[in-house]
């Protein structure tokens, strides 16, 4: 069964091998695996050392959000989160329950936030301290032009906090050149094709130092795991990890390597996603997107109109040819979508084609566009 | 290799071998996964449907018990906690960094807390609203006897919150004929032998429903996460979970009922204990508590009062002969800790202790008593 949901992934069966062993997480042995999968992830993110930290929290993205949230942005503090679909809906949603004040700017439908709407809106408002950027919005499948709207932040003056779940490791990102990012939030099980269980924050160490003390959480306060660190060495813990998915990600992070880094894994996922976009279209489905902004993470595809359209039908139906996508959709209309990332090429994207065209007829579904036919 | 540290604990190859394989968490066909999950542990606690509410949390035991104390303490709420070691510690900076009150009981060094100490503090203190009780105090190896300061509790008309991480599924426990408890917390890899990653709360659903909107904090808001059970069922997760130690959990409850449950497991664990505490007094060494207030969860052990004593060096010397223990303690004095509980036998205890004897020798350590001997 591959597993095409846009995360958790396929991974590599090494990878998951490594799940199966019992690990002492405080065993000296196991210390320099810590210390170097966070350098393997610094330097990922473009961070520098001594400049940036990279910070590891037990538990799944939202964690690492929050984390960031309390420990960069002061309590009452106002974060302008451009409104791109679910992922940004639960960054305010975790920012406003931790007391921090979330400014929604609203972004068309179906395109990406321009820079020129986030400078308007920080020019219009000088109380707003921070952006809140979803690099690769799941819900929708849009990708950010994280470079250019980091411009806008800084040319204002304002800090940045990006949640890059479904996007570190595949999309470019260079913290050494955009210090207006505080801290970048990712896990071990997306793009970087480890299994669930741990987040990351890479964040600027100046700025955890300023903010010391005002997360409210000791659990989500990374200036408490920056000091650890400063006392007990690179390679501790504060609480016991997700110690397989640890030892599961050093391995994942060999092959990251081994195909390249990110403009390797990112060929790879944009080979996979305009196979399937092109495969898609071949056999009579509609894209929510066009390519110019279709990301390379995770493809929505339209609902189609049709009333033998059943989107768990459908699911069930690819599960009986060994593909696995989401039931569910965040769209605003009726669509399934695919993740293009993952252990999988193009070949299992023709292969995944191939299956949903199998699977429509199958549920007899006849009218694959997404608008109904002119009447006659 | 064994681990006896006191979790992660060293598992089954059968519950390991569940970790190495890829899930998609929001599949229809591992919902019930979940469900049998959440429905055996609410049954491990004595807890009564439709009462009391299993609910799964990503992360680590402080996490769990973080969302506990904002979920069912309300902010500026004051909890009274007994200063037995370390975990209640870190309790009390839990508590404290959420914006709740710890009061601190004083607790006499080397002894479990009395309930008519705890009984006098809340009738000297009408503002104390719950007692936060460790169960198993992993640092000393002191239990408590809950049901009898739960008494205490009740009758004083106060709340409890029950931090069971190292004790859950070997101590008894009976929610039911406990109703002043609003939440044990607990989690996958300690006594109940699965491998870390998820943590647990079982919650008294009157007192979540009460207290809803005061966590401050969404990721650790558990009133939220029973509101998401009751409208998706109990075969769902909000965020993603570290599902392959969801996976490997249900393999281990296969392993914990076939033991006879919690009496079969407190058995084997009461012997691993009382095996190890004689073969330490067998080869001159002196635990730190007497076998009366020994739980069966950790034995800590005095460190000998000789100059050839390394606890680095007694771990590594240990670690040759196959046997893996902590690298570190919790209580006042030097000591070091074994953990009796993971898939280990009283036979393994007796080969611990013969390894012990052997790495002592080889580390020259001559006098193992932890005083000094009277001058000649």
């Amino acid at each position: 069964m591959l597993l095409l949901i846009p995360g958790p992934v396929t991974t590599r069966p090494e990878v998951r091998q490594a799940m199966a062993l019992d690990y002492a997480p405080w065993d000296n042995e196991i210390r320099p695996l810590y210390i170097d999968v966070r350098q393997r992830v610094l330097a990922i993110a473009g961070g520098v050392p001594g400049e940036h930290a990279p910070l590891t929290l037990q538990g799944c993205g939202h964690f690492a959000t929050e984390a960031a949230l309390r420990s960069l942005v002061p309590p009452g503090g106002r974060i302008l989160i451009p409104a791109i679909g679910a992922y940004a809906d639960r960054m305010a949603r975790l920012a406003r329950e931790a007391g921090r004040v979330p400014v929604s700017l609203a972004v068309p439908e179906g395109s990406a936030t321009s820079p020129a709407a986030v400078a308007a809106a920080l020019a219009a408002d000088p109380s707003i301290g921070h952006v809140g950027l979803v690099y690769s919005e799941t819900g929708s499948g849009i990708i950010h032009d994280a470079l250019a709207i980091g411009a806008a932040v800084r040319a204002a003056g304002r800090r940045m906090i990006l949640d890059a779940v479904s996007a570190f490791g595949a999309l470019p990102l260079d913290l050494a050149t955009q210090p207006e990012i505080d801290a970048v939030v990712f896990t071990t099980n997306k793009c970087l094709e480890g299994l669930p269980g741990l987040g990351f924050a890479v964040a600027r160490i100046d700025r955890l130092r300023a903010g010391a003390g005002q997360a409210g959480s000791w659990s989500f306060d990374l200036a408490d795991i920056l000091a650890n660190h400063e006392a007990n060495g690179w390679g501790s813990f504060r609480f016991t990890p997700a110690i397989q998915v640890a030892a599961a990600f050093a391995v994942a992070l060999d092959f990251f390597d081994a195909e390249g880094g990110q403009p390797g894994r990112l060929a790879r996922y944009r080979a996979n996603a305009d196979t399937l976009h092109a495969g898609m279209r071949g056999i009579g489905l509609e894209p929510c997107l066009p390519l110019s902004i279709q990301g390379p993470i995770v493809l929505n595809v339209q609902a189609p109109d049709d009333p033998a359209w059943s989107l768990q039908g459908f699911v069930d139906a690819l599960k009986r040819r060994g593909f696995l996508i989401s039931n569910f959709y965040n769209t605003p209309a009726p669509s399934f979508r695919v993740g293009c990332i993952g252990a999988v090429t193009p070949d299992d994207m023709r292969a995944f084609t191939t299956a949903a065209d199998a699977a429509l007829a199958e549920i007899g579904v006849r009218h694959r566009g997404a608008r109904k036919l002119a009447a006659a």
